[in-house]
């Protein structure tokens, strides 16, 4: 059945899911601030894929107008602008899908938190897992989970927007769903540095292996269940984020590896990086619960006060181990 | 403190451990049956990586010779070989490394019960992780796990064979390293078929994710512990073999997902690809004790039974869900 959805944020991934939902038969309408995104996909044309023309994707600059065209909002915006931008909007019984992944700076906030936070009414859903934008543009095979607390209405929107091609999962774990997508953008950067150090594919497992189970440890406190992040929004999304050349993420820290500043990486990339901020979200979360956080906590010494990095790199790996067995 | 050490296999991953060992001061002593191999260890040339020159690696094809250099025997041979050579050896009272990873055809044995029922009166370990043998030769940093029951004997093994780049972690769960070892290669082989059809990474990452699930429920199943698999020797192992180049493996599927026969694609390879013979194993042994293993049953199918690429495919990646859960 056809439906109206909304995407607030004409990034590459609110983009990939309109054009999704558009392939699948829905009318969508895109919101983003900027002119050009807007007027791109007025005309047809992916913004970020030029070779693909789309069909049926309206987008405005209008705040209001996007809002009141449907009940189905799905929030692709960068974390650090969902509060502002939902600020203006009214979305009482609505129902959101979060797709963005990221900590708000600040408040430590997951985005359905912010979003509850702003209105009560609404029903709150989280579509994560491992899933590069441009290869949903193109129709690739795609598995990610949506995840939310009134499960026949999770039901009801996985029939809407799953198709052989992009297989959708439920969960009930909406903490930990959201704490995947967002903790595995902290350690694609490490794994990224390493990798622009040259450090070679086992030093790289074996940092994703003590990343997972650093995400673990933290999600865990803060309230996730330990085998949601043994799954596609965790480990799934872990995978992928952290061993492709895709990756924002990564990308940051390959550069940073390779001997740039943060500055300097953050322009060479030129869109945000949503685990440069989770950093500082997850280092302030791991002093204020005593969760021991050993990457996240050498990143936040390297992107934000100054510490060398073979100095982290040091501490990171060659660390003496706590004990024999700490293997993970 | 030096100590001797026999190598049994001057595979890839025996003279890796062979140039790690004697880099550390231990005295090395490799016996391989095939004597271009012999000669060119003895005559201090490293015959997989040229540009590398060994020192302090004397090699044998007189296995006799070799099992009486040392107390300490890492065997790095193909797994079906190992019954054959150890045969004919005399190991009792020795302390035994394995670093081969498969299960034997016929038996569905690990490594260690194989050894076991060969000789009950030796110690046995299991060295496995993530721990590409190139990368290990060139001193890159690595970390691995040694699993075994006696754990003051591990301990010893531990301060014997580890240094700042060659991490090595305890774990007295053996039947999980052996098996996470293992398994994996079933799950690479699949993850380069996806590669190999231009599946994608999203594709990708959904495949290791549901691989790594596969590997828990047999390896529960066969009596490990659930978490060893979230650890270096299981995860850590298929992040890395399931996205490298570097991995026989995955380019193994890869060639079969281009078009290749099985046969035409381990000629191409022209080294023992251990996961395509775990197949088999793991397929005869989720049969008898009927163990839900969708990803090696499709493999089985594919490499053994001669049904087409194109529908095994379809079974992986489309088939409908058990339940919309089923993130797994």
């Amino acid at each position: 059945m056809s439906q109206k959805f909304t995407i607030l944020g004409g990034g590459r991934w609110g983009t990939a899911l309109a054009s999704h939902l558009s392939r699948l038969g829905h009318e969508v309408l895109v919101y983003d601030k900027n002119p050009k995104v807007v007027e791109s996909l007025n005309a047809g044309v992916n913004p970020y894929l030029e070779s693909q023309s789309l069909e049926r994707i309206a987008s405005t600059q209008d705040l209001k107008e996007a809002i009141d065209f449907s009940q189905y909002l799905v929030v692709a915006l960068p974390v650090q602008a969902i509060r502002s931008v939902l600020e203006k909007a009214e979305v009482r019984g609505k129902v959101i899908i979060s797709a963005s992944k990221g900590l708000e700076i600040g408040t430590h906030k997951r985005v359905s938190q912010i979003i509850e936070e702003l209105s009560q009414d609404c029903q709150i859903f989280c579509l994560s897992g491992p899933s590069f934008a441009v290869e949903v543009m193109k129709g690739l095979p795609t598995a990610v989970v949506l995840a939310g607390q009134d499960m026949e209405q999770a039901q009801r929107l996985r029939e809407l927007i799953s198709s052989p091609y992009f297989r959708v999962y439920l969960c009930d774990d909406i903490v930990g769903v959201e704490l995947g997508g967002a903790l595995k953008n902290v350690i694609a950067i490490a794994c990224g540095i390493s990798d622009g150090l040259g450090y070679g594919h086992n030093a790289r497992a074996a940092l994703m292996t003590r990343g997972l189970a650093e995400m673990v440890r933290i999600g865990v406190q803060l309230g996730a269940k330990r085998d949601t992040f043994y799954g596609l929004s965790g480990m799934g999304d872990l995978f992928l984020t952290a061993s492709s050349d895709l990756s924002r993420n990564r990308t940051f820290g390959y550069l940073i590896g390779q001997g740039l500043s943060a500055e300097r990486a953050l322009e060479r990339i030129g869109q945000v990086v949503e685990g440069y901020h989770t950093v500082k979200a997850v280092k302030e979360l791991s002093d204020n619960l005593q969760i021991y956080a050993p990457i996240s906590q050498a990143l936040y010494s390297l992107l934000f006060e100054g510490k060398p990095l073979e100095e982290v790199l040091k501490d990171l790996l060659l660390r003496p181990s706590l004990s024999p067995y700490e293997s993970l």
